[in-house]
């Protein structure tokens, strides 16, 4: 993981902050934009257009493009995609986890700078 | 994981671009601050400086002054800091491992627009 080394660069995308719900929420299933855009919540089109580009060129997410009346762009994991997403479910599965012991040091922390 | 819920805070902490990093880089020692930015290598110091004071404030990262002569400051994993670390591991040697096919995806789609 030296600066030097594309695997800083893969890091960068899937621990981005939008890298990292796109592969929770691709994880089960396959998602329009509009979806994927909602299912995350308080992301910008750009940045999730963004987001997914990286997603894309890295073979981690395959985008399909449907030549209909309207037509509409679906969003799924690759293989290797899936296996990153795998990785990040047990990071945040983890953090859901310790939520509550965190949040107890926020509070902590507050009531000590109130004192 | 809303959009609303501590979660994503943490979550953005964990994994924000120098956060991931600090984690690796204490999940096997004590490091002071001026070697953590030498063996991150490419952050500033405020970055460094802002991502450790997030950590710490989780209750992941010790941060220990010694009151010496030049003084100095200790940084290290607490326990629950080594669990993230551990999974934040298994992300990190999963792109290790899988860089060589990604930086292939890269040259495909390269060659392809240079088509």
């Amino acid at each position: 993981m030296s600066a030097a080394c594309p695997s800083r660069e893969v890091l960068k995308h899937v621990t981005s902050r939008w890298g990292v719900l796109v592969l929770l929420a691709l994880e089960g299933e396959t998602h329009r934009f509009s979806e994927l855009r909602r299912t995350i919540g308080g992301v910008s089109e750009r940045m999730l257009a963004q987001t997914l580009q990286w997603l894309e060129r890295d073979g981690l997410v395959n985008r399909v493009a449907y030549e209909v009346v309207p037509p509409h762009v679906e969003y799924s994991l690759t293989p290797l995609g899936r296996q990153a997403a795998a990785r990040v479910r047990a990071l945040a599965d983890w953090i859901e986890t310790s939520v509550p012991r965190i949040t107890k040091t926020w509070a902590d922390a507050d009531a000590s700078e109130a004192r």
